[in-house]
């Protein structure tokens, strides 16, 4: 029986989760649960999953969450230390990291400094800090298991295989909804058309950094710490279909790649179960129906945004953390109708250009350079805001 | 240094691996080469590779063999005895099984009984007498490497993975020459036709079984054996690019599947080098010069020949090597135009027909199989053509 504590179960990743655990209650417990403001779905997880313990947003939102549940279990608590708690519950085997951005990066070292197996979703704690989260990890012999579906795909394409013997990374990409949108259209686009991703249901965020290519960029980032492969020997190849998750060159000439219908349930089990797999009774690819598999290369000037996640990776230090503060910050400009589609890179290179690297960072600094990457693009985006009212 | 026998060095799998181990002196040593009539080819060979021994295909190729080579080494002998001895070189560590045909059975069987780790190349010996020898590598704690691209794809699928969570496994196929030839065309195409395969270089006998599907038909059988997967669960899916070799579906859903340009070096140096994998400065697989990949099923009335295959693994028995048999007489007959391309299915369909299915065989039963099929199937096609020549 392996027991779970999940950082962000009341999310997409966390509800698939429970889902997966829900099919195979001979395997899986729930030990702890981490969540936001979603109470109402918080409180029916506590019912169907009766965790020890659950975080909840805030104060309020704990006393809130203790009126509605009868029983004195779980535990309610709330806020960072809430998350961490969840992170580092003594009975948990396994933690799954599927908070939604920057928040994540405390409760997932927390996980670590814990000696938690870690099947990790949540990108952004990898995107600002991955050195160290590795370097921690083998400190402590903790794995950590890929739920990105590249990830995934690229973990199932590695083992069994000599890392040495890797070649490149090759990371697909669907293109997201604006793929064949004329440039000209794309500085208009609504956050409505740009939720509307063609192939995978998920959250905002991921969704919007899907349109951007943003999500490719911080996965680039993510794979280079994930699997110890420099960003010269990853690319990204764009594959409408989503069918190919991501593939792995060998120096033979050789290629191993991944295959699924879309599905995150596919990934998340893999992590959970690993190296054995369960039976999802999900349908059988029918290559069949899927009419044919394409790939092409990324149109820069189409999507700056995986350029600059590259660029933020060869400078090293604090710019990949400033990178994906900048991006938090003007998504959710965008989202707010604050700032334009294509103002979202334009935006975050000009934070880049003014952010002076700290080599080899600890933790504290990297918080401070995402601290002051989001103080410099909400100062940025006033300042839009304020020319374009002027206008 | 692993040192090196290789039965069938004058052939195309012969010759490639050859070029390997030239590339990598440092790896590989040569110790015993077995061919057949190629004296002039398995002379340089002898120059190149100072192999200790040398079988060729009857005593006076050797003798003739003997005059040319001024060198006391290599010994050379002839014949099956000479090809086993080449497969129990007592200073070989593996043994590349690359003969064509069923004449492979013997040396094969020999390797395996001399504890020697096998590459195998040569698909008959396991279609004729898979379980027996899958059962003799067992007992003696010999590895079996596969050679062919779509089973070295189905391995390289396979390693790091359960083999208690595999699907199935998908075989793919180019198609041939025929895929897209009007079947009332099928009737009267020449050898000369038959021998064009679109994506690969082979030899006679696999280009044509290439043609009429049979070779996939006998890669079905030979990956019953090797993956030990039964043949309900495995599939053929029509795949012109020849770019994806084969891939396992697992029960979570998941596909993995080996891509490369069709180039034998590849799954060649695989076997040799397994964990392991060597640099062999082949160019990078570039998946936007290929448009695209497609998939489709089998056309049955196209390619009956693979019907013909899985119905032989459902009969069990002595019944493959009477399928191999029929099959190897109907494309000798056809390319001495004998018999016409349709008409190979059909024979080997009849000569089926006619026969009595022994259980669990031993290796004497199964050739005397293999001889009765080649005998039956010579007087059927002798009476096509004394059919043919009446009309």
């Amino acid at each position: 029986m392996k027991k779970l504590s999940i950082l962000g179960s009341t999310g997409s990743i966390g509800v698939n989760t429970l889902e997966i655990v829900a099919q195979h209650p001979e395997r899986f417990q729930v030990v702890a649960l981490g969540g936001g403001r979603n109470l109402k779905k918080m409180e029916e997880q506590i019912l169907r999953f009766r965790p020890k313990l659950v975080s909840v947003l805030d104060a309020p939102s704990a006393r809130s969450l203790r009126a509605r549940i009868a029983a004195k279990t779980p535990e309610i608590l709330f806020g960072m230390e809430g998350l961490a708690a969840v992170a580092s519950h003594p009975e948990a085997d396994m933690v799954v990291s599927a908070l939604a951005g920057s928040i994540g990066l405390i409760p997932t070292f927390a996980a670590i400094r814990a000696r938690k197996t870690l099947a990790i979703a949540n990108k952004e704690p990898l995107v600002m800090a991955g050195e160290i989260l590795m370097r921690e990890s083998r400190k402590r012999g903790v794995a950590i298991l890929p739920i990105d579906s590249e990830h995934s795909a690229i973990f199932q394409s590695l083992v069994g295989h000599r890392k040495e013997d890797i070649k490149r990374l090759i990371l697909t990409a669907s293109g997201g909804p604006f793929l064949k949108v004329p440039l000209a259209k794309l500085e208009q686009v609504s956050p409505e058309q740009a939720l509307r991703h063609p192939r995978w249901k998920m959250g905002k965020k991921v969704t919007l950094d899907s349109a951007s290519l943003m999500n490719k960029g911080l996965e680039v980032i993510e794979a280079r710490w994930l699997f110890g492969v420099p960003e010269s020997r990853i690319e990204v190849h764009i594959h409408p279909q989503s069918i190919v998750h991501s593939m792995v060159e060998y120096i033979d000439g050789s290629v191993v790649a991944q295959m699924a219908l879309p599905d995150m349930r596919g990934p998340i089990a893999y992590a959970l179960s690993y190296p054995e797999r369960l039976n999802l009774q999900l349908p059988s690819l029918n290559l069949f129906a899927i009419r044919k598999l394409t790939f092409s290369p990324v149109e820069e000037e189409r999507f700056p945004a995986l350029g600059l996640a590259y660029r933020a990776l060869e400078a090293g230090g604090t710019m990949p953390a400033v990178l994906n503060s900048a991006n938090e910050a003007a998504v959710e400009a965008f989202l707010q109708g604050r700032l334009a589609f294509r103002q979202i890179p334009r935006l975050i290179r000009k934070v880049m250009d003014s952010h002076r690297v700290i080599a080899a960072p600890d933790l504290k600094e990297i918080i401070n350079a995402h601290d002051w990457a989001q103080k410099k693009s909400q100062k940025k985006i006033d300042d839009i805001e304020k020319k374009s009212l002027e206008r």
